[in-house]
């Protein structure tokens, strides 16, 4: 139900619909849409800064430019809530019921005024300045406008460098919003900073200025969040036949007072009670796997290791903040610069520290030729925790699943999979005292399990047999060891076979003798991965199995995209729950 | 044999062993040393303008710093020859039956003056930053100089943005030396360069300095070629207590006129004659794949399609310049910036232009997440022509075999490889043509074959079975086509075996009808790709006959890094000549 069917937003179907209106209605469309985003985030969760940051602005380019014709790439596309509002998904955020019919990031699914899927920072000015390229060469009269809107601390991204570069070199209209609100998602990191500062601390009158050192055109706009100033510069810039970069002093969060006041925390935020700006879904006691690592490395500092965590700009995903309290000497934080944060972490293993490095894997991509041309190339010693390397509900933009494929490919790269909080601390004691090679630990995204550790020495995997059964092995990896039981169970029940479970723990070596001996008393080997089959773990058993009599059969996802499926109904269309699964072994036993 | 055995630099074993030499002395080592280089090239091929260009700053270092104590870290490490006849490898310069005994890039297997072997652009910040953190943690009471020479373009790459920003937050000793010699590999690209331009021309006095912005010291130099100043300039910078910018202007290819008149040739060059400069093994008249490319370029241009040509800073290797005097308009080169120039190549599609990019396989590697959240997430119809995906005989740090891991592992991207040229043209019509999804097309290495395209239109994958034999059917992968039809040969031959040839065409996409039918009359499935295994081809085929009693032998090369092994050996020893394979095809036939 429409929970504001009074809003002046109804009558907004495009934003053409906002042109007629004075300044009155679009400052109350503005407020509107503040609670508006206030009231669907505090319900679902989501971004609430970003978008607050940029209202105003977004109110002003709609009124000015002609969207879709004039055409807008939001970096991120966090902040792009308001813009979805005015652009035909306001339901989205009106009613509750529709909610799920718009998704957090821009999508040209949605609307034909979005022309990217984006969710990944700092790809915006690269993402204008094709748009600018194309327009000219395909549409040589046209005037349309191209706009990049880049901000929160994206423009640390090394990306984000490489577009002001080649934006420069553009004749032609090019709008480049630097959305300057003091913050990255955390503070900002670094060099950078400081000189935009100086910036906003002369209005943009300061000698010193990377934009006009790299050839851009600039102006600085001091209120960003003043409707009739955001309207009055749209105005002057409109049209503009070069390149021009709009450095604009926004205030994240503004208009609720907790989110200007927490900054950090209202970046994104899980449901959270509208009044008084707590979680709803507060587990602060709730032992995680991340925090188990924290404590590790706790106890190699006390006993003299010289241990350094690292991470770009995600201390939250990791809790990481609990450790740069305690050791404010040993925490990196290189800001949006992943590839960066793994060359130093590579640099520092090399002289005798030993870093361990924090990263998403859908972030991780970002430093792949880190990975192959610093870690791995130099067998430097750095370990690393991955989280999110999962098929997971969540965005297509941030799908982690690829990671296996990524890291076990790769040479010198030892990739491991923990199946409980015990075997995960153990493999990180044997990282961290090794300095032979890169090690990469995969962190378990499911409920937190115990166990114990079957090996202390990861530099010959010895797969963990479980239980030894006969006809049917299932290898089951990290997280999917819970699957892997109740796999077992299920085979038990429906066939009456006694399956051997097997925890494999590497991603990348295999241990040759467990996978020989498997051919004496079993005629199906079953691979279970959390993760993208393509490249995957299960592959690498295919092949070793491959000139043999063995069947093999993998479970994991296909070579897809899962944009916001419940985990429950992708599970079904991956063939991953337990009776699915021993139906599929089923019927390759009945082919035997 | 020592060609020089009256040089001054046979003195030299050690940068200690420059101590005590006098300003005279240490420029004769200095001219030695440009004349070595020059030899060196000139016989084997190598870099020769970064060399020339930092001869004095390098004699300086050396004769300043104490190596290794003090660290230098070479950003691509194409100038270090200069620096290995310093430390240890002379005999390397001066003696060519020991050439072989020194790689063209810094290695820390050679000398303990080396700490990381490197061979792509822009990483040497990040590392330096990563070295002077480490310096602090573990020695704390150190004075060691922290020193990272970046130029040559290298600039323009993302990360060397990333690292400034970072090293702007040290608080200790690093000193960051910014070659600067007017030039890329090509000339420089974007409004970075102008900037620098306009610090040169003012001496650096220049109120505009992005150096500075960043809260970096700055110090510019503006004879880098200069011995005496040089070694003034590092004496006065040795241990200073924070980060500092040495902007020193040098000439690339400094004291040979051909060199110094073609920076561009002269970056790199093939095995050429000393006096005229000529190339030895020059083939001008000799058909490749990559003209014939550019050929179709001209065709689709001339019918009126929108295509353009994009790379990163590497128009020699697909002969690029031939295609930029035609079409000016359009050709765009990003400089050294891969993330950017998939980036935007992907919002031209997007925008109804046709991008063709052009990109080696190993530095592809640098915009891997543009392939994943841009490119294929967003399904756009970027065209893309990949080379060097291949075993080879080179550098470890270029090595280009990961690429089909890389790419076939992710969705919505169709990576063709073609086996002839004019199949090759083929699936590239087809890839302009068709809007429906990112295409890569992966070039082949191996001499040029004639042949002829099986299908026009390849949505749908159909294998060619270029001959129908029994029990044994080999699948050979782009340019290993001629290995396929050895191991025929040898197999008929050995084991009177009349094996089917099949020509799989996609990286990505089976077959099924095919693979499904083979089983009829087939034992054994052969895969043959000219890549690392690991995440390959043949993975992919193993996958598919896993459940079934279809046996799969999988040929290519090993989870590992190569370094400049000559190609035959490492077809021994990957088991890649067609007697090894057909014995191996032999073992598996024997145990069914």
């Amino acid at each position: 139900m429409n929970l504001h069917p009074d809003y002046l937003l109804n009558k907004v179907n495009e934003p053409q619909d906002i042109k007629e209106m004075s300044l009155d209605e679009l400052k109350q469309l503005a407020n509107e849409i503040r609670t508006l985003v206030l009231e669907r985030v505090s319900k679902i969760g989501g971004h609430v800064g970003p978008n607050l940051g940029v209202l105003e602005l977004t109110v002003a380019y709609h009124y000015v430019f002609n969207s879709p014709h004039d055409k807008i790439v939001w970096d991120v596309s966090h902040q792009s809530y308001p813009h979805k509002m005015l652009t035909g998904r306001k339901l989205g955020f009106l009613d509750p019921d529709h909610y799920d019919d718009v998704t957090g990031y821009s999508s040209p699914a949605e609307s034909n005024h979005d022309f990217f899927e984006i969710g990944h920072t700092s790809t915006s000015i690269a993402l204008a300045v094709g748009l600018a390229h194309a327009r000219d060469l395909v549409c040589p009269d046209s005037k349309d406008n191209i706009v990049a809107v880049i901000g929160d601390g994206s423009l640390s991204g090394g990306i984000a460098f490489e577009g002001l570069n080649n934006a420069a070199m553009l004749k032609s209209n090019l709008i480049i919003i630097v959305n300057d609100n003091e913050m990255s998602i955390d503070e900002n990191k670094g060099g950078l900073y400081k000189g935009l500062k100086e910036l906003r601390d002369t209005q943009g009158t300061s000698e010193n200025n990377i934009f006009k050192f790299m050839g851009l055109d600039y102006r600085y706009v001091e209120n960003g969040n003043d409707l009739q100033n955001m309207i009055n510069v749209f105005k002057e810039v409109k049209d503009i036949d070069h390149p021009i970069v709009l450095h604009i002093h926004t205030e994240k969060g503004n208009g609720y007072a907790p989110a200007e006041e927490n900054e950090m925390q209202y970046h994104w935020r899980s449901p959270f009670d509208l009044k008084t700006g707590k979680d709803k879904n507060e587990h602060p006691d709730e032992e995680t796997y991340s925090d188990a690592v924290l404590e590790e490395l706790d106890r190699q500092i006390e006993a003299g290791v010289p241990v350094v965590a690292m991470n770009a700009a995600i201390p939250g995903v990791f809790n990481l903040k609990k450790f740069q309290e305690k050791h404010p000497e040993r925490y990196f934080d290189t800001g949006i610069a992943e590839q960066e944060c793994i060359s130093s972490a590579v640099a520092m293993a090399s002289a005798g520290a030993r870093p361990v490095v924090f990263q998403n894997s859908t972030f991780l991509q970002r430093a792949y030729d880190q990975l192959i041309h610093d870690m791995a190339l130099n067998d430097a010693p750095v370990v690393m925790i991955v989280r999110n390397g999962t098929i997971s509900s969540g965005s297509a933009t941030h799908q982690g699943s690829f990671d296996i494929s990524m890291i076990s490919s790769l040479p010198n790269i030892e990739y491991l999979a923990p199946t409980n909080v015990e075997e995960m601390i153990s493999m990180l004691r044997w990282a961290i005292k090794q300095t032979d090679q890169p090690v990469v630990i995969r962190e378990p995204e499911k409920p937190l399990l115990h166990g114990e550790a079957t090996q202390d020495d990861y530099s010959n995997i010895k797969y963990n047999i479980a239980h030894q059964g006969s006809e049917v092995a299932i290898m089951a990896v990290g997280d999917f060891w819970k699957l892997g039981q109740e796999v077992c169970t299920e085979l038990k029940k429906k066939l009456n076979i006694d399956a051997t479970l097997i925890n494999p723990k590497s991603l990348t070596g295999i241990d040759a003798d467990v996978l020989h001996h498997l051919a004496e008393n079993h005629d199906v080997v079953v691979t279970l991965e959390d993760a993208s089959l393509s490249g995957g773990f299960g592959e690498t058993i295919d092949r070793y199995y491959g000139p043999t009599s063995m069947k093999v059969l993998n479970f994991g996802a296909p070579r897809e995209f899962a944009d916001n499926v419940p985990l429950d109904v992708l599970y079904e269309w991956y063939h991953l729950t337990p009776s699915q699964i021993v139906d599929d072994i089923e019927k390759v036993i009945h082919s035997i």
